[in-house]
């Protein structure tokens, strides 16, 4: 078949690493990511894109520099392209992520959480 | 803010009609739309873009024409461009679909299941 089933929980069953996003799957050059966070990740923006967040289990805050949002699961939000946030996570929190292929996931922040490669799962 | 937090249950608890997909944000050119579905849709595909299922709550088939994929909540399948397909459902299910904006639901299938205006919620 030219496709295949996507399980989210098995594919969560494949890693731990926090703030570690895995592909699982393409949409034309969009790409479906899934992350598990905890802790604070550093303010950064995506000059050239909007990103979607997803909460698959657990709860999340997207930091904004006018304001928070706390998002649990079954909730999702667009951060729109050039707008700074901060994901954070008292609790590891398991979430998708859609943008384009390409996005580093630290925008153009750097920093030990930058993440260059392309990890499939 | 310049986002919103979006919950898809209370998403859902606005409509009730079947295969009526609403719009509940937009990620670039790309659009998020809710759908419940119950019942058979028409055989369709998309000549120009792939197109993703994620299954919310419930159960759906997504029939190829060498195969079916039974997708359950939690389960996702990407459609690729140009790949007839037929969504089903025994029971009522509901799901996100992605893809981007001005993708009529038929295809070029045409009929009454067409909708081709866009509706927000």
């Amino acid at each position: 078949m030219l496709t295949k089933k996507i399980n989210l929980k098995e594919k969560y069953s494949q890693f731990s690493k926090h703030w570690s996003p895995r592909i699982i799957a393409e949409m034309n050059d969009y790409q479906f990511k899934l992350a598990k966070i905890k802790g604070e990740f550093v303010w950064h923006d995506h000059k050239h894109t909007d990103e979607t967040f997803i909460v698959i289990e657990g709860e999340m805050t997207l930091k904004f520099r006018d304001g928070n949002i706390e998002l649990s699961e079954g909730e999702m939000c667009v951060v729109p392209k050039g707008v700074e946030h901060k994901p954070c996570a008292d609790n590891e929190c398991k979430i998708l992520v859609i943008e384009p292929r390409g996005v580093i996931n630290t925008g153009d922040a750097g920093g030990d959480l930058t993440i260059l490669e392309d990890i499939w799962i």
